[in-house]
């Protein structure tokens, strides 16, 4: 079987690995029809997050169930399925209070760039679909499994309600649905922070209302001139960079929850401005899990249709030229096809 | 008309003021039949945030209205008022989303430690009570203008619900009230970070089952330890300093909120370390306006006692040694009698 492999900042390589094998009876493998970059390896493909050894690569998966352990109950050879990056059994209280991403038993799906992967704990992780998807839904479903649930999530931590307006910092794949998740929790005005003219067209197709160009202190500025002074009622934050982080904490009024999803990369907060802000923080991996049925039928009955985040098709093949367009903002988000 | 001034680390003195005078049409000047020292008074009395002049100390007020600008509506001579050290005009939009602590016309109320004190914003910051109180009523209504509406806060930022258990770290006047208003919420389990036996004392009178006397890594171990390793489902963080707030943080469990009310001092949070505890943070100034009908209510209806944090009183003469006792942590919190 041929998969992804991190070799070093910027040297991603197909190469021959062995097929993944049930190792405990918990496990299921599946066969990915599709499978995908993230932003997220972005940090480790840039080196930001050096790999220490060659590293399997993608935690993004859907697809068809081809064995399972005999531990497995409620998850059948031949369903297709959708699962979290996170493994999560699904029953301990940090999944029992719907955050699957901390289950304590939690594991870190990973080498999903291939064409067969190894998903533990099955029966927790994994969610089916009413049917076999057709052809045309599989890159929408292949978002559920990271971007959408975490786009999903940051509008969830932000405490997204009908009538708001919501500020979406970031305009990468999370960052879009960030503003497609904000607009079906009924945001009424949507502004999305980006400089990317391909990116504020996608934006606008999902649901944004303003695009805001200006960044730091300059886009602050604008959220408090498009809400009369005040601040935005909730704050999305996808990127995970400190300037990010307190433009995000900056635009939201008082009493706004700001939902942080990006990976925070060197941010140190300073209380003291967060405690006169009167911000919510609220954040971290996303519980996919807990979101997946819900955003299953909302794919599944084409209400959304999250898999316009990839504007980039490539055979798996071609996965380092699908690292290249992403890392040189070329693409959003690109799809791998094994 | 004798005041309390702060000259600088320790020195605190009774010194002739000027009586305070209407100044704005919307001021109001009431009269004090007792006052008190806030443990946010002790960061300047310590010398931790020092005072660039002689100041008049005090925010914490109850009284008999003695005149009012010509502008004020609601508010009436002879009435009996409380309000909160933040003035608020309680109409701008802050205010209206219940955020009046950060009220777009906010005034730092400052000053009472005396017999008279001048508020600004009179029908947006004070509340009558329904009668003139009964004398021994004053001390519990007087801890509503702060140390108290801060304890309910704390409580309300962290989503205290019924059946939780709540962890409170911090003894001091406004934890053991948020002790107290975790179980007014309805919390089943309350367990008080303090290792002052008779705080530990006037806790569990609050509502306290549990007491942890460790502090730092040892104390969130015992919260772990109390909740079959999981955590607590919110947190009270009752200081204001870095190792109680990372206390807090790391006492809660995913998903659970932390509510800060302690005036942040050298606090830097790390992001990345909230984003995999999933921890919800909320905090800052109480809005004490918001809550003041509510706790008034229960205060009179004697549902409450909070004025039992008052563990020493003082004539205002002796305001120096009221300080003194709360600095060496023999006095919880000292009521002054003009």
């Amino acid at each position: 079987m041929r998969g992804a492999v991190l070799y070093g900042p910027r040297d991603v390589r197909l190469e021959e690995r062995a097929a993944p094998k049930i190792i405990e009876p918990t496990d299921a493998i599946i066969r990915l029809p599709a499978t995908c970059v993230c932003g997220s390896d972005l940090w480790d493909y840039r080196g930001i997050d050096p790999v220490a050894q060659p590293t399997p690569m993608g935690h993004e998966y859907c697809g068809i169930v081809e064995e399972v352990g005999r531990a497995v109950t409620t998850i059948k050879r031949g369903q297709f399925v959708i699962g979290s990056f996170f493994a999560s059994d699904n029953t301990c209280p940090n999944c029992q209070a719907g955050y699957q991403s901390s289950c304590q038993h939690r594991e870190l799906v990973g080498g999903a760039q291939a064409r067969m992967l190894r998903v533990p704990l099955a029966d927790g992780t994994l969610v089916a679909t009413p049917d076999l998807p057709s052809d045309e839904l599989i890159p929408s479903l292949l978002t559920l499994s990271d971007v959408m649930g975490t786009g999903w999530f940051a509008a969830e931590a932000a405490s997204v309600k009908p009538g708001m307006t919501v500020a979406v910092v970031g305009d990468g794949a999370v960052g879009l649905l960030g503003v497609l998740s904000a607009r079906q929790m009924g945001a009424e005005r949507i502004v999305a922070m980006s400089r990317h003219e391909p990116r504020q067209k996608l934006a606008r197709e999902f649901g944004a209302t303003d695009i805001v160009t200006e960044r730091g202190d300059g886009g602050v500025a604008r959220i408090k001139e498009l809400t009369n002074g005040i601040g935005a009622d909730a704050v999305l934050e996808c990127v995970g960079t400190h300037e990010s982080m307190m433009q995000a904490i900056r635009s939201a009024r008082p009493g706004a929850s700001v939902g942080y999803v990006g990976v925070p990369h060197g941010v140190e907060l300073d209380a003291h401005e967060l405690f006169f802000a009167h911000v919510r923080l609220h954040g971290g991996p996303a519980p996919v899990r807990r979101f997946l049925p819900e955003l299953i039928d909302l794919v599944w009955n084409r209400e959304i249709n999250p898999g316009k985040v990839f504007d980039l098709t490539l055979p798996l093949e071609n996965v380092a030229e699908g690292y290249r367009a992403m890392d040189e903002r070329r693409a959003i988000k690109t799809l791998l096809r094994p």
